[in-house]
């Protein structure tokens, strides 16, 4: 049986980390075996226990003492370096069996997505036909209209880089008042919603301009799995999305 | 006399300091006094000298060594202290006169757009009506259809995020061949070619995708400024643009 890829990515402090890890246990307690691996080179803590990690290879606390660098060199001479050992990880990773490989993006988005090496990095380690990007948010941009809707064109702009089926999540549910997270619940259900609370919010010199940006979000669909690393919620729906996003590549392979 | 900021945003590597740094220079041989801004605690070396430098108040590198921070820590922690020291940073300002103030904003877009604290920073530090956010690409994301998709729509997630006038200007464009130069300026005037180059070279797969994020783009229009920090072209173009910006602004202000 050939693994499937889980690219968890979005910004830093959307909580990557941590839902590796709890997704990692949720597919266990499923029954399901699943590698996890950290590409991460500037971690300095993990709440899981990596099958692969790339601080073996590349450690920028190590990278910053040996060239003498500075917090911004060390973590791009980091990401440089992880690239030449590529192909060491790769066969790592061949030689580790999972129904699920959950690769755990590095900290910061920026660094490898709007880098060159970036989008080579995540082609290598996984595979084309049967790999979702979990792009993940952070809850806390969902309580501005403003906020949601440039998170969600990150969203694009990351899509589009990438190349790869991908699957909006927003993280950290939990800590959203009951009211916040049913209005998000409601925008799910009924996105041209959006339109009304741009309507309600927007600074009236950018209107126009929010307005066509709610559009086109709207005309694209605005979807999300709404999920929670502490009380577990939404990761069988995060699952269930996974595995229909991946069956329907491989159908879309079948019929070329 | 009121003065005005320009601030220049964009992804790490995207030539933000160097532009700083050129335009400064142009604004001088033109007889505008200009005051320099360094709000990157992690910057290494300036190749202007700064009139404020954020580094007097926090230092990456400084940061890293007193709490034993890996680079990752050592960033996210210092922007966190630049926040807590805003207010002295903003009374430096004050006392300095110069009627363009340039903010040369920190190396990763990320850790101030998608953070809290990154948009408050900028609207402390400037004046909402008399300021013009000019975000930076990389000419090398131009050579591929789908890369200049994504950075152009990282450009509206920015710009809804920090909600100021924003003029993109794409960077380095000595280093684009001249064939790929004449493309890029033939796209600045006739933006629907986009939807050729889609059509040309779009995955199949991905096309309804690509297509409707190129039409979106088109209808809120493709437009950019082309500047070189070596040859010095674009720089005349990006004051005039800057100008009209922050005069329109005013008239808007004034009509209000």
């Amino acid at each position: 049986m050939e693994c499937k890829y889980v690219v968890f990515m979005g910004p830093a402090g959307s909580g990557k980390t941590t839902l590796t890890a709890t997704f990692s246990d949720w597919l266990s307690s499923q029954g399901i075996d699943n590698v996890k691996v950290n590409l991460d080179p500037a971690v300095e803590y993990l709440p899981y226990d990596p099958d692969i990690d790339v601080r073996n290879y590349v450690d920028a606390r190590e990278v910053a003492k040996k060239y003498s660098l500075g917090p911004n060199g060390a973590l791009l001479a980091s990401m440089d370096l992880l690239y030449g050992k590529l192909e060491d990880i790769k066969k790592e990773l061949m030689e580790i069996e999972g129904e699920y490989v959950l690769i755990d993006m590095p900290g910061q988005l920026e660094l490898f997505s709007f880098r060159s090496t970036g989008p080579l990095i995540v082609d290598r380690l996984s595979s084309k036909n049967r790999t979702a990007v979990v792009f993940l948010m952070d809850a806390n941009f969902t309580a501005s209209v403003e906020n949601f809707l440039s998170i969600l064109m990150l969203s694009h702009s990351i899509r589009i880089r990438h190349y790869f089926p991908q699957i909006n999540a927003i993280s950290k549910i939990d800590l959203l008042s009951p009211e916040l997270l049913e209005e998000l619940l409601t925008l799910k259900e009924s996105p041209e919603l959006l339109k009304e609370k741009v309507i309600d919010k927007g600074d009236p010199k950018y209107h126009d301009y929010i307005n066509s940006i709610a559009d086109f979000l709207i005309e694209e669909g605005i979807d999300f799995i709404p999920v929670s690393s502490t009380t577990g919620e939404g990761l069988d729906e995060l699952f269930a999305s996974i595995q229909n996003l991946i069956s329907n590549l491989d159908e879309i392979e079948t019929n070329l």
